[in-house]
């Protein structure tokens, strides 16, 4: 274990004694040390595994490291850690009540606030989990069609529920049965899948291409019109997995800007700024299938969460952060493709400003990505080796100073790993 | 419109105004009004679908109706509502961060606790809903033993994921491919289920049988041992879903005071007082299964409701809470079925002291239940006419006085109704 530890160690030039102590311990107790996305198993060594704080774009971890924050707790917070009218929406509620035997008024608020903003809403339900969302839009599709075949792109994630998690341990062949698979961008392929099986029940979608590991690709508008098309012709539901990205690219729903609209869409992540929530909306063609099904769940009905929703859409727009989000993405895309040049990096810069993903020319192994990563987050900037980053409304200049100075430090570790080669 | 708003009405002598009204806003945007167990539409009349705050063993409806609770929020109010230690707690760690890039160090506090005062227990993961507690138990399981098929009870809830909701609409014959059902405490129906089928991969069993709209059936200790022998002899997992009862009847599993150990076991509804948050615990024998699988949300690791459980279990512990249940439930029990036995009304009153749940001979459409149940609600107390009810540790001589003397005007008006036949 000592020397374990003093391994560890090594790569840190910032404490990190809190972080080792609290892994020993969760390793005692939690399987295989931590799970799913936010293990820190598979990230550089100096990253660390438990985090203390957050403000606007600044986290801090439990050894008191402070972080520009450019991951955002994958998704979630799309205001800044504890933006005031936020937090504050939510403690009010909570002084009142949060899980109750019945929703509170805000619940209709919201569901409201959420119709009048999204434009392919006609109505809204609520729920916890992104995969909750997903699934349920599934099951929605199917009880509008009878149908059971649902079309997913490969290599997308829409969850991790048996039918869609991306790793296949304890799955069965029965929980993929009714799926088929087509290629992002490729509707040829959308085509064939649909041709290749049952009818379909719908056609899940995500605004652009962000699986995990490779380079983004937004969305052909063409692609997306056709699927519209295709769905309209075959009575299938075209479903838009918008749980990644609602909110933090557009005020209202990610295809609102290329004017396509989903039958249903699935919500989660940003909805509410950090506070658990998550949302299936649809179009009124679908609103008796979607009460006809039975899905619910002990805090599916709890207001702080929704509180805190009305008061983030609220926020969004007031603030214009949208705009301060793609604003700040752009400066960022500059900043980081200047230096790459500068050093001579042959990079890829992808997907929305907002949301960028860096990799690295040849690294197939994501061995240059981790370098630049760990070496940046030493510099103080917290981002992601293999997953797609994302930017704040609460970024400010000084933040994204702070920021760049972190890539930049990533870069040149880059370059001395390549001398070193 | 007007004439459905005032044949509600005619049922109420309370005001319900800004609760119809909700409701009337709530029919333009949530399917069907309302969705899930906490849709009001199946109750009687006089049941508000919108609550809007609690304290103690107290709630009111948005109208400002003040009711002695005894549905709990459908179990998460275990301490009652607002507890002082578990909103400051929760307040406090707010107050740095919740939804981080990482768990805070409270998800290890926390997991340590659940070992400590959860016998069969060696880890702990954490998730949002019952529901994914209970489908990640199954999930283990399979890549446990490398099988597929998983015995369930007929009719028992096990949440309301396309496995196990029960209700079919939207849910293909794939998701129950899997499935093979037994009889609770008939433990010959469980030998004749393993034998009909391919080899399984668990058994998941509810702690007693509590499926909604029937008596109560407490577990035949015969019964859970010969299925922890079962499943020892064939290898399945033994899966216990305590998400029901879990922290209300027992300061551990809801099956150690009979002695028998699962290997998993599925939590979530009382563990934080409200706040969302489940949890999977296991036996070191499942730990490798545990973190071979791929299970994650949004929400998993957030810090709020962690610390919420942490001052959940401590009160719980501190303050005798799960004796004050039970005394509380058991003059409940008490005073009802003198107030049936006074007025010639038989019932059967079932389910243990803190969750008791009441029918009437001779009810099967659950008329009578309806008339009692709305008739209670008029005179101040929450209860259900086809769901168990919960008991809080919140509960006062004067909360039960209060409960007591609407669950005796709930007697008068079932006379009344029997008398009119």
């Amino acid at each position: 274990m000592s020397d374990q530890l003093a391994q560890a160690g090594s790569h840190a030039t910032r404490p990190r004694n809190a972080d080792e102590e609290l892994r020993r311990r969760a390793r005692a107790v939690i399987p295989g040390g931590m799970y799913g996305h936010q293990s820190a198993g598979p990230l550089p060594p100096e990253f660390p595994q438990f985090m203390r704080a957050g403000l606007g774009a600044r986290v801090w971890d439990v050894d008191g490291n402070e972080y520009v924050d450019l991951m955002c707790s994958y998704g979630p917070v799309v205001l800044g850690h504890r933006h005031p009218a936020v937090e504050a929406a939510a403690a009010a509620q909570a002084e009142l009540a949060d899980c109750q035997n019945g929703p509170a008024a805000v619940m209709v608020d919201l569901a409201e606030l959420l119709v009048d903003t999204v434009r392919h809403a006609d109505w809204a339900m609520f729920a916890k989990n992104g995969t909750d969302a997903t699934t349920t839009c599934c099951t929605i599709a199917r009880a509008h069609t009878g149908r059971s075949r649902i079309l997913v792109a490969t290599g997308a994630y829409h969850g991790a529920a048996p039918w869609c998690t991306p790793r296949l341990a304890g799955v069965t062949a029965e929980d993929r049965a009714n799926l088929g698979y087509y290629t992002f961008n490729d509707l040829a392929s959308v085509v064939a899948a649909v041709a290749a099986g049952p009818e379909v029940a719908g056609i899940v979608v995500s605004p652009f291409k962000h699986d995990a590991g490779f380079d983004q690709e937004l969305v052909d508008p063409e692609f997306a019109r056709g699927l519209r098309e295709l769905c309209t012709q075959t009575g299938a539901a075209l479903i838009l997995d918008d749980v990644r990205c609602g909110l933090r690219l557009h005020l209202g729903s990610s295809w609102e800007p290329i004017g396509v609209m989903p039958d249903l869409s699935a919500w989660s992540k940003a909805i509410a700024n950090g506070h658990p929530l998550a949302a299936v909306l649809g179009s009124a063609a679908f609103a008796d299938a979607a009460s006809s099904i039975f899905v619910t769940g002990s805090f599916w009905f709890s207001a702080t969460a929704m509180a805190a929703a009305i008061a983030t859409i609220g926020a969004l727009r007031d603030e214009g952060a949208i705009e301060t989000m793609d604003r700040a993405g752009t400066a960022l895309r500059a900043g980081i493709l200047q230096q790459a040049a500068a050093r001579g990096v042959a990079v890829s810069y992808t997907g929305p400003a907002a949301m960028p993903y860096l990799t690295f020319a040849g690294d197939r192994g994501h061995e240059l990505a981790s370098t630049f990563a760990g070496a940046a987050l030493r510099a103080g900037a917290y981002l992601h080796p293999r997953h797609n980053w994302f930017v704040s409304a609460a970024m400010t200049e000084a933040d994204l100073a702070a920021a760049l100075a972190a890539t930049d430090a990533g870069f040149a570790a880059v370059l001395e790993r390549q001398a070193s080669r």
